[in-house]
């Protein structure tokens, strides 16, 4: 009977290396910056402004770069008495810091199929690009006008990864998928109204899409999909050594 | 306070009109055939064998045109001890009777998303041609591959109604509203698996496609799309008198 | 091996002949109007009043007609600072625009099931008669009086297209259609409580219709369901050539 | 501090007069009869054959009367060898055994939408006939074709009681509640495919009736329904004294 | 080929008795208060106050009794201006009108599980006593307390129809149904939270009851089941004559 | 046959020691404090602030404990007045009365997978030390950072019982449930956007833990969660005689 | 900033206890049975009949009890050859090991709503019996039938745990619950046909109870429910030491 | 108003090396392997085995690699007849054919909650590896014995691109997701019971999860997984010029 391949040293080592601040109602990952892409994100909605001025000052503290999603401009007003420097994206409803911005890497398109589905979009895109990766947008390109998408083809084929945002039936990223040779990346929103079901009955479309190199992300989840985006981004990056 | 717009007179004549004969476990429409443009349709799951051959009969001694839907063989054998002339369309799983056959009317064209598609298809065409328009089929022409369905846009254009045929995510009749001006029949298929949720998936996305001109039918509803289209076709060939 | 039957310049010709114009925020299909029966049209729900008066202009600058569906009366109110020919429905929550009015041609009948459907029926009329066809709305004609439907025999009969607009059980739509030869278009309502479920329920029950001759929209998509009967509607009264 | 109404001498007599037999696998309700109007009924499915004998030889030793539902004709062979004059309905899948019949009361009257809606209409038809009732039976009547419904007025508006049964879309009962002015029990079947989601669409459309008049049972209980429409036919039959 | 055993004259009959008032947005039933026990209901939500007004002054003048259910504290204020003799039933929401009341008859027994379903509960009362029932209410015998339940047993075995409503997992019907011999109409609630599925649970509960002598209306439809008890309740102090 | 082991003296005593008290729209188990570890909870929503008073009032008269759950500080302002020493929990929305507080027992602990779980968490808390309970709680332990939940091991394998609240995916019950051989109760909550579903997304996946020894309350039924909690952990410390 | 409270000596020493045997296709924890009061767990569905003996026979190597849920009678054939003294549970579809086995426990009772329910309610005795605990059980005690459970009460009073299985409307728990002072386990199972939805039904309503004491398992997870209670059970009659 | 920025020649190349064949009831991308990474990918289900052999015949003309899914042996026996270099994998149930097989990349590590997801997950395996990439698979590591997820670190650590495979509550992938790095594949399977509702519950689980780093694909999409994780482990390998 094997104990397991790693040795009691190495389980050691994982476990100090994830240490955390619990400021009682939240437990922070400062690591999570080494670990992960960004340091630890802090969903907005359900968090009392006191809580997100607290949690946002300890990352501040040790990081140099944050994200709060999901917050209404006065949270942004009382963020910025702590932290002046902090941005706040009106559309995406985001806060972002970032002490020192790096040049962007670029490989990253994001498509939206309408309109309304901008804030989800540029949420994706306010996390790719505080991770370090340009996004280049094209909005309104359903797929009841094929040739929108048709003509961003150039586009398209010099991405690393591609996010297709869409509400209604949730087409665009099927469409696209048969276009490209690169990772999809679909992204929902609940943007349409009676048996599109607040966002199911896209994200059950692009489950179910006929198209290969497709994955998906919750409803309205643009920060999941610009993440998502952005690891897929920095793998085509950094490459892999010869002996990979 | 009025009494209604229509005379007692015509009220009976409406009623009059539409006598319909008893066989204990069905009531068969004769006159349906001046109605409607298609004899009573006979829905064959849930009805025995024996049912089918004695609604078919009576049918057939006062109609030249009959149709049994979801039916297998079997039924058929038996049906053609009763209607030596009837013909067994073994994908559709359905059973045409038509005494005298006239020239097929052309303007319906129907698409399918994939090969898996077919027998559903096919009930439709069977429908549609029954009725008398001619149906012309292209198979496999899903939305991943883009290129397929532009190839086909002379056909498409050309016709006065479309029947889209689709399951996985039921993107193709969004992708053909958006390239023509006619009306496109959504049929949504089974097809699909996991969270395909028997053909509830296409179904939804047909119903929120962002491009107008899409009506939607039942899942698996060959019958209904055809019947619909022909409708449709019919309109488009009768016209209007000048005085319309 | 085929490379498909269109040829690279009909190819080209295709392509060409659908461009846009990229507002940033929307793309806007000018040609639109050619290539179907009505120009762009804008859907009000999740765009600003700044995007939608954008859009409009637009659009306006280059067509003669216009429709806005599903916003309130505020932004009318700075649709109208540009187009001052702007009409506004209330009750619809829709804004038109139509330089030159023609005539409408007749063929359309409207039925509602009660008269908490009027908002989404009144959608489905202004969308009609923008598109140049005459609308005969009947209101509040439920099932559970069926002699309110039957009073109606005579305008349904004269009818090319019917819709059939009905929220609770949806019951309407199957009951025409067994009156009726021509295409119906059911149109779902959200109007209901508890176990409608937003409309599911008879948006489900016009889908599992046992009566043929019609096929389904979204829930409250009265644009859609009116554009389809235009669609109808207009074929009745084009005819095909002899030749057809 | 009030101990509630019901004197301790009351509440004892309750429970007495409740007792049942333990089976181990079951407990019978022998007084059932009395209290209920039927004795303990055997819901077939999910019990062994041996389990099912077991029970309606009890049942059948201090009762005149007894009915199993949802069984194959297997389970009536067996139960015959201990209670050679049962009787086994094989549409409805049901035995009945009935020492004593007696005159049938009149009022209950039955429709189906369809041909394929009989075996759950059996099931109804036989309980309410061993409970003491007569049943008057119109097969295939659906709503698509209303002249069918409306040549039934006279027997419509002679019942007590109406019980409705339909699949598909469920309209039925919707437009018999509109008119009559007694009971309708509405009873949904699973009888469909596609959006039919085994039922839940009639069921769900008869919950959502906009005529007053309509109670629901379980899909497919035909059991149920035969049961609550005779109890109402009884309580009419049995009518009130004057001081009630 | 039969022709119906309806003679055209009896059609007719049936025709000419079910005249309507077209108010434009309705079409009211005068005759409905003959054909069925109460007049033309008016299903406030979804209708204007203005609507709501014109339509009750029509029904007053023709009828004496009158109900509207749905209806904030605002419209009762304008029904009063052309109805002063109009009653406001705050709980229920409802406003009634009766010019001549009758002795009620007694019969009926509402329960409700708990506090919170009392705004339902009052407005199957109000609708049962319009109709000229008394009824008989107990509050908050919900089965986690089943002494409550069995403390009320002479009250429920003196009643003919029985009225149960209950939010959460909607068991009180089971019980009731088991402890008495008279239908048992069960109203389920959109009392609840989480799972409840705003009164999917307690709905789906009631229709898969182990008692017979259940059936269900749709979720808070407390109009329905007052309505369907009255009927129940007049049927049995009706009685059927001799030659029933 | 057997009338039931039961004496009838004994179902009368059964009967006799749930006495209630009436307050026409609720019912008052007095007796529930001895018969359950807490007196009659009053569950806020749907209540009205005078049904609240009423009922807190006739508890507190012969209780000397009471929760009230789920209602905002108003409600708790007009409670202080015929209870000043009443005390509100304003995350948890909970008011506790508690005359004589007895040392708490050891062995709840509560883990929660975020910091928006902490209201429903609250609630579980406050109602377990209501009933004589300590809980140790610890927030924002979310499987996505695991060293957060294995961090905590020492505490929960001193647990007699623990209280797993997550929304999102709800998977820290599963993780718990994998780590402890002491029963988890699973406390799902609404905490989530989209496909979330309300909460629905933590319930399922708790039931469908792979982890033994886990067992799920209703979303957000922080009071659910509590009670079982304490239910369980008193078990543990009352222990069974030596005969058992 | 803390490094959390557990020293690396703990959490090695943690992860050392807690080794596993690889057979590829499976990971066996032999320690479980230390940590749980039960060995690995052999879960049947979806296994090979050689994967189960392969597991079976490691985990019998170095344990003393092993159990394996949801196999037909041919795996238990095959486990036979290897490990003679199983013994196969064919209600409940279980084979179980037990080397040793000691007295069992007293304090676990289990009602069933009908008989049906039997298979599941087996497979969670079964269960708990290994672990070491006796269930005493009730069959067809279902709410429609309240004396039959009233008749019970001696014996559900004193249990430390009671499992309430229940199909069809669930409502067997909600009544327990409202009986007795102690945890109810709440096991819904699948018996049921129509709105039943695969036992989502009972499952919901249990998830709703308005009786507090209850928490629930997933659909037919007999397993789990006798997991569960005997994990309670083991608590009762384990104490707590006086400093507990 | 501008055209596009593509220009005609572009679009038509573009259109160009777009051709297919076209067999009638399916067309075959030929150029797919060019622009994918793998030839068009025939889905087994719904076809018959004459379909599937005729497809497979052509594509093996042009290209030297092939996957056939989801289809039972006696398919790969037809198979074999017209390619006798394919090799069938049973328990994937998938046929695959590689001309001239090169050394795979390393990078992609899959890991499977539970035994009954192999075959989904040796689908994936087998995909990724038709596509050029390793795939090191680790089985049974479910979350409920999260020691066994921690012993894989070192491997999880190592890759690129991580498949997480799970049913029942789908929590593995939450878990893994906070371990690492880099992007995770979360493939829900369909294995499960009760409230695993097919599979949906893992799938809404996934779209859920509270760590970054995870996309979805289809339930039971083994093939879809494989494929995207093959794309990014392609990114990874191939990486980006640096003037990328």
């Amino acid at each position: 009977m094997n104990h397991g391949t790693v040795s009691p040293e190495a389980a050691l080592e994982q476990l100090r290396d994830l240490p955390y601040e619990n400021l009682g109602f939240a437990r922070i990952d400062h690591h999570r910056a080494l670990r992960h892409s960004l340091p630890e994100v802090v969903y907005g909605r359900g968090k009392t402004v006191e809580q997100v001025v607290a949690i946002v000052q300890r990352i501040a503290d040790r990081s140099d770069r944050c994200l709060v999603t999901q917050v209404p401009d006065q949270y942004y007003q009382a963020v910025r008495t702590v932290l002046p420097d902090a941005v706040y994206h009106p559309v995406a409803r985001a806060i972002t810091y970032c002490r020192q911005p790096e040049p962007l890497l670029p490989g990253v398109v994001l498509l939206t199929g309408g309109t309304a589905d901008l804030p989800v979009a540029e949420e994706a895109a306010v996390t790719a690009e505080l991770m370090g990766h340009a996004v280049v947008s094209h909005c309104d390109v359903g797929v009841a006008g094929i040739h929108r998408v048709l003509d961003l083809l150039p586009d398209l084929r010099s991405a690393n990864v591609i996010i297709a945002v869409a509400g209604m039936e949730g087409a665009l990223p099927s469409v696209v998928g048969g276009l490209v040779d690169v990772p999809v990346v679909a992204l929902p929103t609940s943007v349409g109204y009676g048996a599109n079901l607040g966002g199911m009955t896209p994200l059950l479309a692009m489950l179910n899409s006929c198209a290969p190199g497709l994955a998906v992300v919750n409803i309205d989840n643009g920060f999941g999909a610009g993440y998502y985006a952005a690891l897929i981004n920095g793998l085509a990056h950094r490459g892999v050594p010869a002996d990979g």
